[in-house]
Parts: structure tokens; sequence; C-alpha cells
């Protein structure tokens, strides 16, 4: 139940604390599917409880799905469709940080290329995560790529000098 | 220090826990400039004790500022550009809490005319919010009246019928 009607709110409540948020964004932008992917992986070091608290609550809102492929194989985070259209929410996130905040080198290419891509390039990632999360057909556009792509070149990227 | 250079988590850290956006919003879109219309006015029911925290942290952060008119009269908050410049982020979780979560008609009209308008309404919003806060000079527009004339509209509305 949440505190107020408003939309705002009702989207805070129901992502809206820092650590479902960054394990949305894992999942999403770092193709992340399973526990321990998320733990090892996590850039902010989330610890194992906070992990399995937030997945719980993501999994209970709506937000993901679990799934075994076999009784006894490691458990698979899907998003769901709300899940995927909060791309535009982490995209204008992400436009603000980089603005308003220090950010690293390698951590600011993608969040440039959704900024300067807009609502078109939005569209086409959210088909892709579509393809990838919930079995529709590949749209045949490339953002998810290109983002890999270029993050990995950045990382690649020798930083003196700048 | 963000615990990573990640421009989506150091917007987070910046403002995502849920109370910070909550008073931006009401800043924002309540024009609720002093501690007690933002106490007295918070639909979540914030408490004393949280508002005073966050108002401080917003400040620290450089999303408010605070100023008194003359020595002993109530201070009064202040949107900073880096805040105005969170318009989209809350016209997208706006959006969002619109489609995937049970809202109440009054405070869906806001956000309707935020998401329908996009990118060049809320240019004229932040334009408007600059001239608020920051003493720019007017733009010209109506938005933020345009907005408090929709809400007013949908509070007199009969709810019944729908």
């Amino acid at each position: 139940m949440a505190r107020s009607g408003c939309p705002i709110n009702a989207a805070v409540e129901a992502f809206g604390d820092r650590w479902s948020l960054i394990v949305l964004r894992d999942v999403m932008f770092g193709g992340r599917r399973h526990f321990n992917e998320l733990l090892a992986g996590s850039l902010e070091g989330i610890a194992s409880n906070v992990l399995a608290d937030r997945l719980k609550q993501l999994v209970a809102g709506g937000l993901l799905t679990r799934s075994h492929a076999r009784r006894g194989q490691r458990v698979t985070y899907s998003l769901t469709e709300a899940a995927i259209q909060l791309v535009p929410v982490f995209s204008a996130l992400g436009a603000w940080g980089l603005t308003h905040r220090p950010t690293d080198e390698p951590l600011r290419v993608r969040a440039q290329i959704l900024a300067a891509g807009g609502p078109a390039v939005w569209d086409e990632f959210m088909a892709e995560q579509r393809a990838v999360h919930l079995g529709a057909p590949s749209p045949g556009s490339d953002v998810i790529e290109r983002l890999e792509t270029a993050y990995v070149d950045a990382i690649k990227k020798p930083t003196g000098g700048e």
C-alpha cells in the first residue's frame, strides 16, 4: 500500500531505494541474471543479504521474475515489462549524474549514448530487452551491443593524459 | 563519496532515498518553500525529524539553498540549478507511475501533462522554475499555472461515475 496516490511517489515506493534501482540497473545494463553474478560483479559492493532482500522485493513488486531452467539449477532473474519501461528513468538519471556529479569515464559512455540517442534509441533498447527477458522477437537493432562495445573500449583506453 | 563512479549510481546517491525525492517534488511542484508548509502539506505524512534531516542533506548535496529574508524570519528553501534539472527525472518517474501503479486521479493530471508535453514542456517548466528559485527572468510560458489549474480542477471534480 503506497503512502499516497501520487505517480511520482508510487514509482519511488516501487523501486526507489537505491539498492533496488542498482540491482535493476545491473540486470538491465550488465546482463547479470544470477545471484552470484549480481553479487560478485557489484561495483557498489552490495552485501549478500541486501541483494537477497531486494531481489525478493523486486519479484514481489512485479519488476523481476525468477525461474529455474531445471530443478536444482540456479535461479535466473528476468526483467518484467514494467521494469523494461524504466529505461527512460534510467536514462534521465544517468544524464543528470553525468552533468552534476563526478563520475568515472568508462562508466560514463553508456549513459552518454542513451542521453544522446533520446527516445528513439530508448525504444530500440527496450525492444531488445524484451527479446532478452520476455522472449519477444529480436527487433534487429543493436543498442545493447553498442553500449557493451563502447564500455569495453572505454575500459581499454589508457586513462592518463586527459 | 559515492560508492561508484556510475552516473546512475551517483544520481541515486545524491537524492535517491525516497524522502529526498518527495521533498524536492513538493518544493518543485507544490511551491512549498518553508519547513512548516512542507511538513503540514505532506501527502505522504513525512515525519518532522525526517524532513529536517533530508532538508539538511539536500542543502549539503547542492540541491537546495536556504535563506532568511531578514534575521529572525523563517527560512526559505530554493531549488538549485541541479535540482531544477531533475525535471526529466520526475517526468519519467511520473509517467512510469501513471502506467504501472495505482494512483489517484487528482494527483495524476500533472504527471499526464508533463508526460504528454515531453521535452519542450519540460524546458519551459525548468525556465519557469529558474525564475521562481534563481531569480532568472520570467520566460513568459505558463506551465506552472497550467499544472496548478489542472490539479485544482481535478480536485473539484466529483469522483463518482467513472
